[in-house]
């Protein structure tokens, strides 16, 4: 299926180092690319990915894009479904979390990575594996020669085992043989490039290592930064609950974006997005909230199509840009589990709240005849519209920014 | 074949603990004991050996009596040969010296220890095994699981690792493995004890580790003393030169015992004999030399036995203990390669040197004719007997003490 005509190496290195973090070691990559197109042989480029976490974020497309570059190029593109430590969980039983996942739901995070790995590669070209399928073969000789090739003291430098270390936390030996096995899927494969974060540097070496010892080419060793997340600070994870996943509605890709600092901006242009570097450049020139807009509908027509982008900026226009809002609005969370009279004598449907019901009860009215009043008056705004009708539904387990006259805000989020 | 009636316990315990460096726990030995005895079963008792040295000494000694002192207490003896890691030799391929082991050598190397094992224990009672029967059907997921229950750090303690590792001298992931294939060894044989001499304290307690991972009761880890070689300083060890072997001449194990200082003796009467303690307080009171001369008959005893160590400390008497024979003696190495004219025109045996030729090429006459007369006067001696034929045949590969007249002597080592 790879094509068997490359661009000339010059032109692909341009394209693969855009973004880049680290790359170890480009020399040894020109010549991969030179050879590529010399035999019309595509470059082996792997990604591993843990078999538990298969919900996807913008985070992950940092490397997934660069992927998707290669692809492009005409190489190879191979992901590492990593099920071998996933079917032994925590072998320590420490951790309830990290229990051996069943080979069924293996199958089924592995469905869920295809469905989502769609959204950015090529899956017709792109080959899946699991490295079970090798590392359930290797024998305690092979762990043996196989760790022979690393000392205790590299394996101490990497940071994170080095903190552990220097601050007397327990590394369990066998944690140490995690990047091994990692490596060893590079001498499975017999990589040519891999590609990880920049938290990935340690392991990606190792394979290179590994790869020598086996009397193979190493491997290039291409890492990408790690996104922050909204906060501008950590790195962007679901467990911090500063992400945009890349299943999650347009309209809240949209305006999450939009809600990032002006400089992290500049950082999701880079590594977000494959606009031109002299139109980054342009924006930067005129005013941010254009710019953030720019970002926000490139991104969500990437994972939701120009149609679904349009619309989300429609409705980030109609609930934020109106200029009488305020900066600080109180939140009001109302519980979805039918507080006194919900929904009681009204024709609502399954989980709608009656309006008038969510003015009372987030304080924005004293009583239903001032809900009513107001209304009426045309004075009550659910993001941006006017309502008219008294008994119009919101839907539950939604956000609203809600306006009653001209100072009273709220934004209330409705259980259900 | 074990005996399925044991002293008491208490009875037991006494013998076990003479001469023992530690013992983890003792009071889980004697509830073992006490249980031994109740269901009429044997502990199993667990030695490993290294594979690549067949070549016991007295070193080697002080464990294997302690294993016998189990064997006539009527428990089961079980050694390990290591072959595992032999057969894998040195998968780094630095060590030249440490070329993986064939079938065929560990074979060898087997007999070899059973021929030599059968001077301290009763072989007919004691079960041999390979590891390599289990630790080859080990994958990793197996080796996952066991080095789950081991941290880095506690690898670090190990007082060998902690040098190395705090000096900066690299130490291969794959030694950190060894000891968990050590311990595991005790899992798959279920061990009741583990003996080792205390440099392997760290190994038997990764062992009771192991054990318990697999809801076994752990092993008791008892450790000997390490024997100080014949310097007084180092460890006994072939390569350091200060060894007794078991299957060196009887004349050479008691000369060597002979050679010891008096605090050492000491030491040699503790570890490697089973002389009561009120027996050796007897002789510490008496002159040091007769102590030393029973040091030396005894252990020379237990290996060639009563006849020979006669025949030994006779030889000794003759040799060393003549007032006459200075402290300082040159010594002369007379190469077995047959120098010129060597044994020409006599009726020499093999690899025998005539005297008179030994007398002159060492420099002890001035030629032929003086040492026909010396000879013919009474005036040669050899280890303290005169000689009486200018023909006599000292037998080549060994080292004599000869004597020309009254202040005439060398050492002289025969080649051949």
């Amino acid at each position: 299926v790879s094509r068997l005509h490359f661009p000339p190496a010059d032109e692909q290195l341009a394209v693969i180092k855009r973004g880049v973090a680290d790359l170890v070691v480009e020399g040894e990559l020109r010549e991969k690319l030179e050879r590529s197109c010399r035999d019309a042989r595509a470059l082996k480029v792997k990604l591993g990915l843990d078999p538990t976490a298969p919900d996807l974020h913008l985070g992950h497309t940092v490397v997934l894009r660069k992927l998707r570059d290669f692809q492009d190029l005409g190489h190879q593109v191979i992901v590492i479904i990593g099920d071998f430590t996933g079917r032994i969980g925590d072998p320590t039983g420490r951790s309830e979390t990290r229990k051996p996942l069943t080979e069924a739901e293996i199958q089924d995070n592995a469905e869920t990575y295809r469905a989502q790995l769609g959204k950015i590669l090529d899956m017709g070209r792109t080959r899946i594996e699991f490295n079970s399928s090798w590392l359930k073969t290797l024998t305690m000789e092979h762990v043996i020669r196989l760790t022979a090739h690393v000392t205790v003291a590299q394996m101490l430098q990497r940071e994170d085992f080095a903190a552990r270390y220097d601050s007397g936390r327990p590394i369990s030996l066998h944690e140490f043989l995690y990047p091994i096995a990692q490596g060893y899927d590079s001498v499975a494969l017999g990589a040519d490039v891999e590609l990880g974060g920049t938290d990935q540097t340690f392991n990606l070496l190792v394979g290179r290592d590994l790869q020598r010892a086996f009397g193979q080419e190493p491997q290039v060793a291409l890492t990408l930064p790690l996104l922050e997340g909204l906060d501008g600070v950590q790195k962007m994870s679901k467990s911090l609950g500063n992400y945009v996943g890349i299943n999650e509605p347009a309209i809240d890709v949209y305006g999450k974006l939009m809600s990032v600092s002006d400089s992290l901006m500049w950082r999701y242009f880079e590594l977000l997005t494959r606009i031109p570097g002299s139109e980054v450049a342009a924006l930067r020139a005129g005013h941010p909230m254009e710019a953030k807009k720019r970002l926000a509908a490139t991104i969500t027509a990437q994972y939701h199509g120009p149609g679904a982008a349009t619309e989300a900026a429609a409705h980030f226009e109609r609930v934020h840009q109106q200029r009488d809002v305020p900066e600080d609005i109180e939140e009001v969370l109302l519980p979805g589990d039918g507080g006194v009279g919900a929904g009681k004598g009204f024709e609502s449907g399954g989980f709608r709240w009656p309006v008038w019901r969510v003015l009372r009860e987030a304080g924005l009215v004293a009583s239903n005849s001032e809900a009513r009043r107001m209304i009426e008056q045309g004075a009550v705004e659910v993001d941006g519209l006017r309502v008219m009708d008294l008994n119009e539904g919101l839907e539950g387990g939604r956000r609203y920014l809600v306006k009653v006259g001209k100072r009273r805000f709220k934004r209330v989020v409705l259980g259900g």
